[in-house]
């Protein structure tokens, strides 16, 4: 053979590789009959109660996508609202993102006099698109605004797609009149599914917490870790809650939560440039205004809102590209809590534990490997490690009651619970990720954008 | 089919999968004509020059492989000679590297009165073996300092294999007469022969550099980046020169060199329990002893140094797990030199810019991506990226003159020039990397240690 005639054997071969996931990867959806979706897909989106004061739309706009699916949302959040985000710390910041960041500092928590409204793209980031960027953004939301006959300023905007590519506003903007009267309290499946890009499935949670003895329902929607060249991952994440409570307290715990969740969990470690998280609170429930973290009910719309934050935060994991297997990494014994997440994160962004877990290897060397490359402190000869209940080391070396055959029993599971304690204190934290398999490659690398 | 059937069918098209990954491997090999070898493996192993006063020797031991191959090898370096070492700052560190480490600081830097030596071994890393890992090294380096009538203390070692398994140090000292009668100046092949694991060809490099009229020798050889269940890439470095250099200005340049040379390469981001590099020179050279900085001879000396730990480096990249690619990433304007490298390495470690290198696809956008994500400055609207001499980006935005099918173009050669400026300050850095291919996933995952 010469070295052309070689170059076209690994071509053809490459391209029967591709084949090969594609049908392994229907043989998934046909063993868990659900066709088309992730095999960690729920059944059906959930079905999300309604929040006073919010409504959604949903249309296609053919930003980019020509299949006529749905590719743009407009929430509306009724007058004397307050609004938290939590943005993306990129430096190559996506222009939407720049504006909310304004936006939400601007407001300061206070309740908004007029109504607020969320615009939503899929199709195109809007990101790296320097000024004429920012000028699609002020656009949308000049049109919105009108549209909805509130300020501009209460518009808040997000994109998610192909980066360096001009927004068509026009085309969103085109659409403003119908998004505007089809807005429906129950819409949220339809607005669920306009955000994504390629998720394979839309995201929903919702929780129901009394407080005072009055029901406050939060309801929330996410899209992310569906990518495909040359997209990238672009988590967007929305929720509505009725709950009277402060503005400058619901950021405060925003905040906090969002390291509890979307923070602690990663698919392959890359960072997009458009993450965004916002929540909308419309005050109109009947409990006792929220004010502090000292009043009554605080905690409980706090676990409430963590809940669903933590079910929206994994069900992205669970449709990162190629995941076959689900893993919570618990790290406990860290020198603080912040130093057990950095653990964490090393073990669950580490090629070779991913690797591990999609090859269903119980290979408890790699986990050590991570821990020692965090950077954070261990004590070598305290590390113990846990596949679900089952000790595998203890003390610094291999525990005397493992054995390889139940490390690799447990790993054919599809969900994987792995425990590390580092013996060197007290903190402790749990991250969410999935496995690094032949079709995350098939993805990313196969098909030229 | 029944769930049952879907997964054998799933089991039988993974190893469909498994036979066209190294079918494909082959073909590689064909195209280019060396056999068994990484695509970018030099014909034949360099011819490195003799140091004076080092020899080497290489012997089977058995210590892991049952293939006959050589897996141990003996450096003796003679009295007089300094030695300088880094080593990884891994929190779970093997204990060969513990002991070089108390070694090195007790040295300080003084001329050794009597020999030394440096004890490798291939197929165990003694690494998470707790304090019998401690005793095994004891055992090992006073069995090679009664073999060489030296101190147990002057005896160096380093190790790369499987971790979590006791080394089987009996195996080794049982070779040490044969390898002290075998020392020889030239026996520099089979030295780094005998310290690979799974890499695909032995890797060394050399230099001489006039200093006062004299030659100056140095020669040096490494392993890294082969890995396979449950081995981890541990990278091995071992330099000898004849130079005449102070130890502690030795030991002082070579923490200064390796950040532009073995920190500034990555395969896949996780690091080694047990990589070492240690740098012996006998001072036996006719140069004027280079004392300081200042001394006219240091910057010739370390130029050569320098050039000798990059080719080394760079031959750990292109040996990498899966690699087709070679990249040199080179970051500028950044705020200082170290924001030049982290942004560097947040790009070369970015599993979508990887893959797309292996999908051979310009995708600009996963740059942007990931200099936004190293938590380092950068300028969003005077961000410039280059393809080898294609201007992609600049101002912020893609360049007008740049096209898509200039940068795909680019993308088929097999090493790859990026150039990325910031557009903040003048920091400047260059890191190598490879790609992220299906041969990666194929290595790590799909065969069960």
């Amino acid at each position: 053979m010469t070295p052309d005639d070689h170059l076209a054997e690994i071509a053809r071969k490459r391209a029967l590789i591709g084949d090969l996931e594609r049908e392994i990867l229907e043989h998934r959806r046909g063993a868990g009959e659900k066709p088309g979706i992730s095999p960690f897909a729920p059944e059906a989106f959930p079905d999300l109660p309604a929040v006073a004061g919010v409504r959604f739309s949903a249309a296609n706009a053919a930003v980019r996508y020509t299949t006529g699916r749905l590719d743009v949302m407009l929430a509306a959040v009724d007058a004397g609202s307050v609004i938290a985000g939590t943005f993306t710390r990129s430096s190559t910041r996506a222009a939407p993102v720049l504006w909310c960041e304004q936006r939400i500092s601007a407001m300061a928590g206070a309740a908004s006099q007029d109504p607020l409204a969320i615009l939503v793209n899929a199709g195109n980031a809007n990101a790296f698109t320097g000024s004429n960027g920012i000028d699609a953004v002020q656009t949308a939301v000049a049109a919105t605004g009108d549209a909805l006959g509130i300020p501009a300023g209460n518009v808040f905007m997000a994109s998610t797609g192909v980066i360096g590519e001009l927004l068509p506003s026009e085309r969103i903007t085109a659409k403003l009149k119908d998004l505007v009267s089809e807005l429906s309290p129950t819409a949220l499946e339809p607005a669920a599914r306009a955000i994504m890009t390629t998720d394979t499935f839309p995201k929903g949670a919702s929780a129901v917490a009394a407080i005072d003895g009055a029901p406050v329902t939060i309801s929330g929607f996410a899209k992310g870790s569906g990518m495909i060249a040359p997209d990238m991952a672009t988590m967007l994440v929305f929720i509505f809650t009725d709950a009277r409570i402060d503005g400058i307290l619901l950021q405060r715990t925003l905040s906090a939560l969002t390291d509890q969740s979307f923070n602690a969990i990663t698919v392959d470690s890359d960072t997009s440039t458009s993450d965004t998280l916002l929540v909308a609170a419309t005050c109109m429930a009947a409990n006792e205004p929220i004010l502090s973290e000292s009043d009554p009910g605080f905690p409980v719309f706090r676990d409430a809102l963590l809940d669903v934050m933590q079910r929206l935060a994994q069900q992205v994991v669970k449709d990162g590209e190629g995941a076959s297997k689900f893993a919570a990494i618990t790290v406990s014994g860290a020198a603080d809590d912040g130093a057990a997440r950095r653990i964490g994160l090393a073990v669950a962004n580490s090629p070779l534990v991913k690797t591990a877990l999609a090859g269903e290897d119980p290979n408890w060397g790699r986990i050590v490997m991570a821990v020692g490359k965090s950077g954070e402190e261990a004590n070598r000869d305290r590390l113990g490690i846990r596949f679900g209940d089952t000790t595998v080391a203890s003390g610094g070396w291999v525990d005397p009651g493992y054995t390889e055959e139940a490390g690799a029993a447990y790993m054919t599971r599809s969900e994987i619970e792995i425990g590390i304690d580092v013996g060197v204190g007290t903190g402790r934290s749990t991250v969410w990720t999935c496995d690094l398999t032949h079709g995350y490659i098939t993805i990313n690398a196969d098909y030229r954008s």
